[in-house]
């Protein structure tokens, strides 16, 4: 296994920040699907239009891309800025499609909590992930004690542009992405987790979105973040941009498969118990599913979500045995299943939005989605600015 | 409880079949989405893009519609016209969103089997159905031993046009839904289990949908058939059709409750075990969300898939202790998958396009999806004949 | 179908009645198994060592035995002795094996809660009890507006001394346990729904127990209430009474059959939310485990959990959009499942200890436990007063 | 985090063997459970009453006893001798509870099989373990072009004996585990992962057993391994072992929390497909509470279960689409249950037959078992020899 100095962490950086300013020189930064006009859904965003609009959301990447051969990184979501050991999160996991390797599930579902940042990288980098994690943990203030340890980390496989199997993930990545980690706006596309993945047969990796629901729903915020390397027919609010584009799974010209995964956190500031996260979670499927996404065989399609509001963490030590919290009542959640719906739908579509095109090992070369090429298809099918 | 005759049964056809009469001499008989220009998806149908398209597959349907109070009924599927009891097929059930009846999961999830009649009817008529399939399993040649019988019985709640704490299923309904239930072309709209509901605040009912895999990828069928009561924002094909007409689940306007319920029934003639056909069951919600359904709090969404094909069967009793099989492996799973997807998608299409306005108990009045408008608006988005 | 007149209930209760008192003169009452010594567990029962020593939980039964060959009945478990539909409880469902027919169990799930009275009765009177519990509901003054209601029915299969087929049970048996619910002593034994059932290859029936916990664990109380009729290696209180007495499973001389099932209602006045009533539930299995049954291929082992704590009820209703409770935190939990598991261990053998031989259909015969052998292989094993 | 070479492994295995010996020497090497006279469950053992009984399981160890505070170590279980990945067996996993880091879950559940080697640990080494295993796997002749592998790697916590924030478990470790795994006689007690867990208050560890059913039931064989890090109140065939040395969960005069875990592999040569390997994974829980288990709150309890059977393996690739196999029908699952339930049993009550007394970190004692206390225990309650 290689070993990532801080220093050629820099360097990737600077490399990284030289790309950025000459895209932009050449005006070709890309932008969110909603510069261009479209809208998706019928709430409205957050601010940031990205999951840290959820208070106390934090978002970092580790970025690597060196040579030819690595185009990888990581992600690290954390659930608020303080001791999350201590203070956990009301959590749940589901499970779209299991072909992948989350590690850390069982123990969200059983307990209902989160107490670690997650992490999302490449499949063969989820040990590495674990360890890190494990490590950060362990030498937080304050966790002196602390012996057990249940990190939250997914990946998606981005073996096609990456070189994935020479592992180029460290725990020294890992925890830069922790470091890195802040609310504010969260920077997408070719970026940590999502550095090498591929989406519909075009470049994907991070996106994120929010909804706000109205005050007399509530007020609530929910946000989401997506690691987009998966396949199926694309669609953008609806209109069928595969098609058109003749890029799609089980066209018989070209042999796309539709394999690949999607991992997908899901933030809210409503208070929300376990159950009713889960609940949530399970409807960020349904957002996926409005890409034209299929959780093909080969994918791993995950979802976790958590409430970061302050009033329902989870004291890891109390001197009470009993915890008493206001949430909110099953009747209430269905606009929170909407918010899921629309902001995870939003965020796969930003990935590709925001993602460009990458050449990675192998001369392996995805391009990113084509805005000229889908802003005329969608202005023909009356889909922007309406 | 009312008891309905046979008489009064005979009666209620008749009215219908005049109904029926007058209508298409009005000229207004409603057609598929199809008859229209509307492609849902890149798979090609079956040849009556009806569940029926599967291999053995009946159904048969019992419409009430008495008085100003009644409009309800049931709707059956048999997974092929023989004892089903004594060739049991292999099913799986998935739970969308589990505010609903649905009797029978446990066992069906438990072995892998489903060994009767699916029956969907209304919500306060699951006892009923329960009764009648248990009378019908006890009573079929070769089954009088049998002392245990796991019927499937769903329902979506029609209670806003139908009188529904006076249930007036009666057991007598149900048989008679069984004994219809034929091959062939399957009644859509206000018929069956779908004769009182609504779905994203026009007249629901019951759909049907095929799709049939190219020969390189097996040739197999997929049929769906569902029973639609749910709400959300209508998208037809992708095209925003609840904004449009400005009727849609968070409308500052108008209250519309997204609840609801869909059931969702799944047949393919591929060898498909148990396993894989839970996972095929998982990807009708992704149908589901691309009409714009939601899964809201209230909804019953449940799936229930089987595999028809003959050779699969699993007997009730064997010489033998072991079977003998042959299944589709994993990664031929996909093309189903989407298959799944398509023809649920257009299953409730269907529904929302054969259902007809409905007058029922208080004056309440459901109306049809406004084709012409629909058709219009269709053309708008360049979503027809494309 | 027949009708049970409430007359012929009342001849049947004067039968039972005469029985009972027969018994008695000759002196053959059986008794709880800690009447003669028996210790099971480590932690004290309630005052009545049944699941009424659970605030507000009552029980009642109807107990058909007519003629030769019906051999059956109801029981009927409240939760609280309000409008349980307007006042629901948290529970959950945990599926021990799922060849059993238990109607409502996805709604708890998803919800949650439960909204009924719980039924038990025999396997193919389950639509019986579903459409009972419907119109019982219904009828509650105050739920006058209800359309929908999740009746919770569960059963076993008396078919060996019960007509099953004949199907006895009617509507006005299942509202007629319900109505006979009540707090205080619970009778066991061949009543209600387990009139007809047999267990490790004598008579089973409902059995009950309870378990106080101390002060200092917070002093709740956890009662259990089971239908037993299931198989396996007979244990009592660790000691093999089933090789002793040469009536197992797997016993080559004899063929006993494992098959049956058992269904299992747990009852708390702790608040336990309904992740963690879930959590309860699990562990019934491993005090049925306990008794050396072996959840068979065959066996409909369910468990329904919930709390009775009136703070922790959930309205129908409500002005608010939340609702605030104080429950207890998972580490207080393992004491409550010491506890599931003692009670559901001593309402097994309760239900042995306290059923009698019965004569059913076709002069079958299931002896009871015979008890004298049984405290004579106990005090072999110094298992008695210890 | 240390690195331990080779060397310092053959160090370690020497004073181990020293150890040992010396043991040996003294007339104290502690034996199975059933060398004493004990007999567990009615069903025969396998020739060697271990999981290696199952055709093609092998068990490796690497033992980690440095200084005074290291005590943990590797135990790697492979269902085949071959390449797993290019041959998967059938698989599933059943949670029983779910507080503890098993990773590699929710692909054995969503594919219903096994790629890799098992491998058991301490909690905060899992990391380390998935590592071991995909660099294992990608280094095995035939997987050049592997680029994603599901490593299933459990643990329990020895944070009691063992310096478990040291982290001393490396990848070395790890594979050395399973290079050392072999067909034949099983290392049991304090070997392996097992060799810093404590059970019940007393030295836990590695324990296995297995089943042999009778010809007419197939013949087929059942192996358990264990890792035992639990609580509860300890019952040794029946017998109150742990109430008796007044050492028990809940016991007032003593703190003894029953938290820890019990990793648990279930192997069968049966043909049984993933649907019912996860009910005879959900078996072993049972097991696990004849023991006096109680599946803590703080118990990470799980159960990974396998087909070994040569004709049930699922190739990495094929030509074909679909694969023939014959599987053991529903019906004749009981037997293999009740194999399941006596060896898990068994295997439990081995570990600490053969765990000995261990001195850890901070001077932490954990004594073993007294095996001459119960023996005459077990002599009282007439439980030898019977």
């Amino acid at each position: 296994m290689l070993y990532e100095s801080y220093y050629s962490m820099r360097v990737i950086w600077i490399v990284l920040l030289m790309v950025s300013i000459m895209s932009q020189a050449q005006g070709q930064e890309r932008k969110h699907a909603r510069a261009y006009g479209l809208k998706i859904g019928v709430l409205p965003t957050g601010q940031l239009n990205a999951i840290t609009d959820v208070l106390g959301v934090q978002v970092g990447h580790t970025t690597l891309i060196q040579g030819n051969t690595v185009r990888t990184g990581v992600t690290a979501i954390l659930p608020h800025s303080g001791n999350v050991f201590q203070q956990k999160v009301p959590a749940a996991v589901y499970v779209g499609n299991g072909f992948g390797k989350l590690a850390g599930t069982t123990q969200v579902q059983e307990l209902g909590n989160l107490e670690s940042p997650i992490i999302l990288t490449n499949t063969l980098s989820v040990g590495t992930g674990l360890n890190a994690v494990v490590d950060y943990t362990l030498a937080q203030p304050g966790n002196e004690e602390v012996r057990s340890v249940n990190a939250v980390v997914g990946e998606t496989n981005d073996g096609y542009l990456n070189d994935i199997r020479g592992r180029h993930v460290t725990e020294a990545h890992v925890k830069e992405a922790i470091a890195q980690a802040k609310s504010g706006a969260v920077a997408e596309g070719n970026v940590g987790a999502g550095t090498g993945t591929v989406c519909f047969g075009f470049k994907g990796g991070i996106g994120t979105s929010s909804r706000k629901l109205p005050a007399n729903l509530g007020g609530y915020t929910v946000g989401v973040l997506v690691q987009t390397n998966f396949g199926g027919v694309l669609q953008v609010a609806g209109v069928p941009i595969g098609e058109e584009l003749n890029q799609y799974y089980l066209n018989q010209q070209i042999k796309d498969s539709a394999d690949g995964s999607c991992m997908i956190v899901v933030a809210t500031d409503a208070p929300v118990d376990a159950r009713n996260l889960e609940r949530m979670a399970k409807r960020a499927m349904l957002g996926l599913a409005k890409t034209g996404g299929i959780a093909s065989n080969g994918s791993g399609d995950y979802v976790i979500a958590f409430s970061s509001n302050p009033s329902v963490r989870i004291p890891y030590t109390s001197s009470k045995k009993t915890q008493t919290a206001t949430f909110l009542r099953n009747d209430e959640m269905s606009p929170l299943f909407m918010a899921v719906i629309e902001a995870t739908e939003e965020a796969i579509i930003n990935s590709l939005f925001k993602a460009e095109t990458m050449e990675g090992q192998n001369q392996h070369v995805v391009e990113a989605l084509p805005i000229d090429k889908v802003v005329k298809i969608l202005k023909k099918h009356h889909a922007l600015n309406r």
